[in-house]
């Protein structure tokens, strides 16, 4: 077995060449197996690299002067982009250069371009945005699809199912995962076709590795209830932000309440080692990394804003993805529901 | 002119008649010129009457036993349970006795019963459950529909931010409100058919009471930026209760944060009429009272949980509603834009 090796679109995330590569240096220190290709600008690679010595001897460069802009439509990515940064990270997955890639670009880009080069796993129709929200439970919560794709048929999110609880068994360590569909009341009647048709799917599926819970509301994505939350992706987008939003919100009116008098700031100022634990739970850094599930390869995706922690997190989804051979697992899973799914979902 | 009177279903919300009736009363204070007529049951609401004397001289009471119990599903409610407390309520609009309902009971149910008893105004398809959120701008945000209906097409998104506008008119104040559609982007391309083109006409239309500022993305629903947040049910739906949930998961990680040491207690009791206003702020109590919009009659629905406060601002709302005659308003609303809705809607 080689060296396993991460791609990495330099270029992509708002705090430019040098937050990226001081996140991916400080990844690096957790996992020293790790080797890494940085594709984008080699001079501004270089200078960046000059601070990070210990990622210096572990990565190698790609030069391109192409960067997918923010503002550059899907279509406009797949037709012009390929020798981007992004998109030669996404190719060196597909050549098998690289176990995985890791981009804060655009994320409508970057999905398209994964999609197109690395093709969906077998038995897959869409692949899916996934990521990690906190919970007050033992541990995060898996949440998908995103907003990969705006709608969604039943069997969609069947396969959501099934690869949520797959990469849940791999990044939370749990055996059989309680997988469940966010819905607006958890009664059998509720929502919309899609969504019923695919409980009865679940309902009825067995030797799988996971536990099918029914439906759950949005006041209950942080309870710790499930671990693996599936949606079609409008409204997992819409929670996303939503949730992003709110923790924003009620901060903001933290922090006005705690700097409103003299009293408050020294309570403030008492209080200080305990609210870390509010900043550590809430900041989006921790739990920064959403990873496209259902392709022949992993791509990661990292927020935009993501600060070099963030990044580094992401890394680290990324490295633990190459680690477990996360699609080969998808793969198995579906395989061992293969014909469970076919019948089902051809009946409806 | 009769006196205004609001129907009150006394039997409906989790803390059952007690609450309910210092709710009105609490209400009653702060208008003085309304009556009340309580359905349920008599007994049960004498016996809370007794402590409130300012609302005995101020309600009749009309005695049923029949509940519509939170289990009760609609088609059950509508066939079983005209004569109810909730069913009387909403008979009592109807008939022109009160000039609004309020009900802390199932909401299926009221939304079911209203919508047979009421009807829908003319012009409008669909009737859609509004409520206020709060934000950090100058005023609260109204927000529909929030699960009244799980699909909607783009004439029902249109219809719906124009009551909503005339909604945020009356109660917030604005001349003319900015609204917006919740989208996963604010990019045109965003989104399923059915916002695009609920956008499309909304751009077009002139003359209208309000300002159509195009897409808001989950996290920016408490920013201020919009007036009027317009989404079809299942969407809203997910984002009103993952902002609920958010709010409670944050302030959950603020306790455990705050008694995790003597010292951040201390700092705890320092801050702590700071901490009010967070608390104010987050309080569902002084949000409560969603409104169905689009039938003929008010009618308004307290959160279940609801405590004495939360009664009393629902039955506030209903107040409002009956003194500017929001029915009227809407109507106004929808023939002063019939002509264009018509022609914009059938091209699509």
């Amino acid at each position: 077995v080689t060296t396993p090796r991460i791609a990495i679109d330099a270029m992509g995330g708002d705090g430019g060449v040098r937050v990226t590569v001081a996140g991916v240096a400080l990844a690096r220190r957790r996992h020293q197996g790790l080797r890494f290709t940085l594709f984008g600008h080699e001079g501004q690679i270089l200078e960046a690299l000059k601070n990070h010595p210990n990622l210096s001897q572990a990565a190698e460069i790609v030069h391109t002067d192409q960067v997918v802009a923010a503002t550059d439509k899907p279509s406009q990515a797949l037709r012009q982009s390929r020798n981007s940064s992004m998109g030669l990270a996404i190719q060196a997955v597909k050549s098998g250069e690289a176990g995985a890639a890791v981009s804060a670009g655009n994320t409508g880009a970057l999905m398209a371009m994964a999609k197109l080069a690395l093709r969906t796993l077998p038995g897959i129709d869409r692949p899916a945005l996934a990521a990690f929200l906190p919970t007050l439970g033992d541990n995060d919560v898996v949440m998908l699809d995103l907003g990969a794709n705006t709608e969604c048929d039943a069997r969609n999110l069947v396969q959501f199912a099934i690869m949520g609880a797959a990469y849940a068994r791999i990044i939370l360590d749990l055996e059989t995962p309680r997988v469940r569909l966010l819905n607006i009341g958890t009664e059998e009647l509720k929502g919309t076709d899609q969504i019923r048709d695919a409980a009865a799917v679940l309902r009825g599926m067995t030797g799988l590795p996971l536990r099918f819970d029914g439906f759950i509301e949005g006041d209950k994505i942080g309870s710790g209830e499930a671990d693996v939350i599936v949606a079609e992706g409008f409204a997992g987008n819409i929670a996303l932000k939503t949730a992003e939003g709110t923790a924003r919100f009620v901060t903001d009116v933290l922090r006005r309440a705690f700097t409103s008098s003299i009293r408050s700031k020294a309570g403030f100022l008492l209080s200080k080692p305990a609210l870390q634990l509010l900043k550590v739970h809430l900041d989006p850094n921790n739990h920064n990394g959403a990873v496209f599930l259902g392709l022949n390869g992993a791509v990661v995706k990292s927020h935009g804003g993501a600060d070099e922690k963030g990044i580094a997190n992401a890394v680290h989804v990324a490295a633990r993805l190459v680690e477990e051979d996360l699609s080969a697992r998808i793969a198995e899973d579906l395989s061992r529901v293969g014909s469970i799914k076919s019948e089902e979902l051809v009946a409806k």
